[in-house]
């Protein structure tokens, strides 16, 4: 096996391998959380989880990265947590997570996610807003089952969990009015995925540290560090949705322009652009559907404007940005090196 | 001011006096609690909690029973709890409720609720979808408001609310599979509404005792009444929504029938009917939409099965059995007049 390949598989998952070592443990739990109490809708959820095809049949799983419930595992067992005290909330914040996913699909009528039929598409909408709303009922359930901490650590990590939660969804709801907007700036943008991608990054590494240490002050500050890796995240995945490569990222070029999403390149060239480049961008996207031709157009002016190295930028600004505030927060040695690793990583990865 | 129309006055919301005197607090609690977050969406949310018409300005508001919420707080004030404990998860409660009636209206396509259009009708899916979600996670951030008891009373009521929640969706789930089903017994019935209408009105004497004594036995016998007050809700409802009084309930004879409801007295005909009227019921309820003569017809056939008397005793049955627990209980003898003056108007009550 030479080295590309043995790499290929350690990154199936997407993610550097101090994090998607905790990948077998987490399905593990989720299965378990989800096979407890769901028994009654099972096809659907496994089906969504990547564990099945919806005929409930077992898959091969290579869907979803776990991100959120690895870095809070990371960043509480790195600090000297316990595994049985951090494992229900990570199972938690993937619940909460994976309920945003079920529910963004059927507000944005979305019908495919990681090349997969959505959960509304295939079962309808009812079952996939019951569905959605069972998986973020089921992750508080999850919270109890945490072992070994004080009670004021659980009373924290569920409080910052539904308030992380309240974000995303004031994000996802800002993100759907940002869509309807003529005009936008980056700064808003980068404000909007703050509450949209980056809560519940933050909430991760906010949660992990607290369980695992009790300090307030330390899990605030890697809060924030959460809040731009998330925000890292996000630009990055904006950049895949236009440019990236069709057999990484599951989605062929200018997927996210023929979706007329407003992801990061557009609302730069946007800003960027001389004044008819605007408006004939703004009247492209206000058609209802767009063809070929339209989003080639697109693609011209992101290239005429330089958008996707000033989006590649933007990421590498983030980066350093966290990396200063990671060499100034008390942390091992170890925890230093290994958030540097995922943030290389973030601004280079193709899928 | 003669009796009857100070009796009409005192019973506004619908319950009795013991009960509805919470009702300013909580109004005032709640409007508390969505103002405080929910600033960005505020005029669907105040327009479904009955604050306010569909373009934000505010009326005298007649809608909602708070029943769930006067209910913890009834039993955690009499039980010696305070007022500061409490009142944080009785908002929470009422919040819960108000999500699912929202998440509810969209999966049963619903287009009116207590005389006025729901939320999805006049705001869309989407936006409905965002708001019940909301509605959810501002009621477990209101958790951690609650002053005055021990870390872990508010772990219990926490997750004593999650798991009322799943019971909840799970029963509104049962239901819609109940509906589409071509034989069921009233006994099915009577389980499925132990979890869909008994989950949240069980948890509110659950959490009101606990929170007031810290006594889990006391909690659960008392969650075991609430479960019969919550079934002997619902079938009242029933009986109310195919014969009670259009001006009292907001519904002309038969809505319910007319939504093809499989509720109680419907569940209880089928059940006795000789063969071919069940199978005439059976073949009216598979219609896409009913005429008048079906309803008509389903109205006979409930006639000539004694449904309405036979549904009356069934509610009567439940009120015995709750009053003998209410007596073997360990409660003080307020505590149990109170509850049976509740039961005497659960039994009897026209809206």
């Amino acid at each position: 096996m030479n080295k590309n390949s043995s790499q290929s598989i350690e990154n199936l998952d997407g993610l550097p391998p101090f994090l998607s070592a905790y990948r077998e443990i987490l399905d593990v739990s989720l299965r378990e959380a989800v096979s407890e109490k769901l028994s009654y809708t099972a096809t659907p959820i496994e089906y969504h989880m990547g564990w099945s095809n919806s005929s409930g049949n077992p898959i091969k799983s290579t869907k979803g990265k776990r991100l959120r419930p690895a870095l809070m595992l990371f960043a509480c067992l790195s600090l000297g947590g316990k595994i049985e005290s951090v494992l229900p909330p990570a199972v938690a914040i993937e619940l909460v997570h994976n309920f945003s996913l079920i529910h963004d699909d059927i507000e944005d009528r979305d019908i495919q996610r990681h090349n997969r039929p959505t959960v509304w598409s295939i079962w309808g909408e009812p079952k996939a807003i019951h569905l959605g709303s069972i998986l973020y009922d089921l992750a508080f359930l999850q919270m109890k089952k945490a072992r070994g901490i004080p009670p004021e650590r659980l009373i924290y990590a569920s409080s910052r969990l539904s308030e992380s939660s309240f974000e995303m969804m004031k994000g996802q709801y800002l993100d759907i009015s940002f869509e309807g907007r003529a005009k936008a700036s980056t700064k808003e943008y980068i404000e909007m995925i703050a509450f949209k991608t980056a809560s519940l990054i933050a909430c991760a590494l906010d949660i992990g540290v607290f369980i695992g240490t009790g300090n307030c002050k330390l899990a605030a500050s890697l809060a924030l560090i959460g809040r731009q890796i998330g925000q890292l995240f996000q630009i990055r995945d904006d950049i895949l949705g236009i440019w990236g490569d069709v057999q990484s990222t599951g989605k062929p070029v200018g997927a996210d322009i023929r979706r007329k999403k407003k992801s990061f390149p557009i609302v730069y060239a946007m800003e960027v652009a001389n004044k008819s480049s605007a408006v004939n961008l703004n009247y492209i996207f206000s058609k209802p559907l767009l063809d070929d031709r339209d989003v080639e157009k697109v693609l011209d002016t992101l290239d005429n404007t330089n958008a996707k190295s000033q989006s590649e930028a933007t990421t590498q600004q983030i980066a350093s940005r966290i990396l200063k505030q990671v060499e100034r927060a008390k942390l091992p040695s170890n925890f230093r090196i290994e958030i540097k690793e995922l943030v290389d990583f973030l601004v280079t990865r193709a899928r």
